[in-house]
């Protein structure tokens, strides 16, 4: 696996064709194009990296499939009222999908389906700690406290973030918002602004390759369906209108975030979590979708043998 | 095995909210509600079946899961340039994609995307050779001459495929049908009439739990990396806006039809094949689909544990 | 009038830029870019002319005013179940509309609506004794029985008019046609091929400027109240999604054809009409607007004033 | 003309169906639905009016025509890099048609137009500044300084304006607002605010009846041609999705509010302003346009005659 992993890095991480650094938020702009960074956390509990793999970044929409799996464990299938499990043939902002379907998102991880489950971890609790329990529950499954929230990075999009505005008050304009419009959209922005290196990444992922289950501490996460469930929704809608591309080229379920990171799950063999700054015109990473591909060329691990 | 599909049918098939049997094609209205089928094929053989395993039902939109498989073959990758591979967010017959995406079809299990498969196929031959070829395929597949095309269904099809024809004359307008509208829609319409058993069906879908090799016969129908791809076309579009439910209840590669079959791929392990002609309001077999959500619950087939 | 009319030969008329002759009938595509045909028919029983004003061209869907006006004096308000009367927002032959409200067309001047027409028109006649007396109320109206079909321009809308088989079948899907698909799109593509000079089509018109009323001949069309709905459909939807273009440039109802005709209402005052082959991107006259305006703009016959 | 006012309110005015108040902003919801008013100003000097024609309403929407006459004197044809001028065929908040253009309104009379034209005239000054200057250009038309701007509406507006604010912000993250968001819909909301009577209103829409002109103080208001464009967007984009149905039963340009007003002008004739708090599904009123529909019947004033 190590020689996989290295020889990967030596060849699709040394690409000349790296695609755009997302620059609508100017902090993610800055961002070297240059970093490339691959680990693999076994279910047998092995830790393989490559590259920059100790280098935090900007995990944005990756960080829904945390945000999602706390909100089944507070609203369990209550969920489902306040966002659909479609995929939505639309780009990650659409909001044509929200007028036809009178404001209910298709799914929890484009961007309107994300601020309705932020809306819905905020029952009861203040943003602050809404935030402090997802970074607790990220840090416990990532078994590094070192991961953090870049207030730089979720400044940056508070400030630039016009468009998730007109999807939380477009949503809140049909009533399926319970909370003020700028509590949900803070608490939104500094969930995407979670900083992780793919170390924390791959590891924080594992419970997803385990049945709901950490197999390494062997403490369970989530219940083995709700696992399924959460991979099922990470193949279907995982990478915007670039889904189906996806599960096509890599064959496992997977979640993109324009920061340049993908966290991809191996069920039963592995977790993986893929960082490469440089984006498709669709917004998920262009090397980091070539370097999973080349690791499932080489390891079999794609669900649909 | 033989339990848990006899318990199925005694549970699952029983029920008495079967929901309704397609109208909108005459023939298929007129088919008993009351048919409950499933067979399991295994890879290392054996076949399972319960119900009615060995009537022949119209299979419908699961042709397209042979005829991409044949145009892959013909074409390879060519065959993207005529049609895409996203889910498409819309129902099965939905025209609005179409224009916006300038007559190019989202994936080849909507509609419009048979129909341009099916102009694919019909390169370099006349329907009716396309058909055969077609038929001989299957019946190969299904190991079993007595597959064959309901020509009664056929013609109700015609009869009655207005909106076929819009999605096919639309394309055709932008020159992206090669072969005159009517040739192809009654290649079409044929295909859609195939009839099978659920025994059948279940082992002509044998070689995508295969890799592409007929686990029996071990003779290789495609190459490997083209049977996962196919299974992850079905997964990710083969039961039209209801793909992502499918996913998340079921959790395995399935194309639906609207007679009320379903061919699921538990790949490593099983073709399963169910018929129930009463569908959801999507236009997939509910029956069909709960039967399959019950066959993995108690088997633990799905692709994402 | 006669002073401006030839100014406006000579200025409009002689432009450089003159847009493209419309190509996707090829037919039409012969047709030479440098015509150019303007006149003038008052209520005060005077008609004047410039330029190519006794070449026919092909009126195409400027045909649509009458088949309206006759579908409203054979089925009266019934005719709006059938097709409805706002503006579409959208191309002459977008499709997306018809999905969005069940295949019921938006007004009568966007092609699905005018095949609606047609097939109402169709009630109890066979198409060729509807065509025969559409072409007899147009040479009526025209007072002048050289107004003719032009074969040559049928076939080759029919062989074509793929994009409007797509829609005749997609409103047929939803049961909004009462006769055969061929039988309406064979009535449609003729009645769009009726050549007329623009001196028939400005006094073919002059009923809509004499509130129902044939001026010179004193002979009622049509009650005054359908004139003057008439002229308001024509001023909303005449010019597909440049309607609201053309108001603001023009101010008179007025309704172009492909052909590169445009005829326009000056209530009280004069029916006009313009011939220039080339069009613009929405598919309307270039010159013929031009001519309008410039017309307009030194008679002060603007209906906003 | 009296006579026919009168009876115009004894009979509409007495109607039992007077539709729906719109109860979307609390403080509109609270309006009695039996008020009904209509006022006459025309171009000879005169003024008609009955019912309630000194009670002061919320004009909402129709403020939209002051701001844009406002905004084509400050940026001349400028302003249309920043709004187009085609009907919509949409309702009036719908944000579709916005993503499908790129963030450019359709119209400046659909809510996501007139905010784009509140932008444009917050150029160089502060919102208060802007307001103040709309109040007085009102007051100078209507010629009557008790014109007003309802701070309870505003700020009704404010709470429950999630539908503009979603458009506002739409437009912000593709850069078509130059202002903050929140300037901009402080603005908005203060300019619908603004509650006039009947008799106000008539006599401020004279200068679009008298082709630029106020036809009593002769002062000139408008170039004549800005006056005719005026109108021409009246008329085709002032009802939203039911400005088609406006034109072929009233046949005048006009323009409504939620608050149950609407303006039309009668060119060369009159400024007609009516109030009728009940409104049609579509969002105008109910009464008023009977009301319009009725006088017109009775002066013949149509625009297509």
């Amino acid at each position: 696996m190590q020689d996989i992993i290295e020889n990967i890095v030596s060849t699709v991480g040394a690409s000349q064709q790296r695609g755009q650094v997302a620059d609508y938020i100017p902090q993610l702009g800055r961002v070297d194009i240059n970093h490339f960074a691959i680990s693999v956390a076994t279910c047998d509990g092995q830790l393989f990296s490559g590259g920059d793999a100790q280098t935090p970044f900007s995990i944005q929409s990756i960080s829904k499939v945390f945000t999602l799996t706390q909100a089944l464990g507070k609203l369990g299938d209550g969920l489902w009222r306040h966002v659909g499990r479609e995929p939505s043939g639309d780009p990650f902002n659409s909001i044509v999908q929200l007028e036809h379907e009178q404001g209910k998102p298709r799914n929890p991880f484009i961007n309107a389906g994300a601020i309705a489950v932020a809306d819905a971890l905020l029952s009861g609790c203040q943003p602050k700690e809404m935030l402090a329990e997802l970074l607790r529950f990220v840090r416990n499954l990532a078994n590094d406290d070192s991961v953090f929230i870049d207030e730089a990075v979720a400044k940056s999009e508070l400030a630039t973030g016009d468009r998730n505005a007109s999807l939380a008050h477009f949503m809140a304009g049909f009533r399926h918002l319970r909370h003020p419009v700028d509590s949900v959209l803070g608490a939104y922005f500094h969930q995407c602004a979670i900083a992780m290196t793919t170390q924390q990444l791959a590891q924080a992922g594992l419970f997803l390759a385990g049945d709901g289950l950490n197999p390494i501490t062997q403490s369970r996460v989530v219940p083995s369906r709700r696992a399924r469930r959460i991979n099922s929704l990470m193949m279907m809608c995982g990478h915007y209108d670039g889904s189906g591309e996806f599960a096509y080229r890599v064959g496992l379920p997977g979640k993109s975030g324009v920061g340049g990171g993908i966290l991809a799950i191996a069920p039963g063999k592995a977790s993986i979590a893929v960082w490469s700054p440089g984006l498709d015109p669709i917004g998920n990473s262009k090397l980091g979708t070539e370097a999973l591909e080349a690791l499932m060329q080489r390891t079999g691990w794609s669900v649909f043998v």
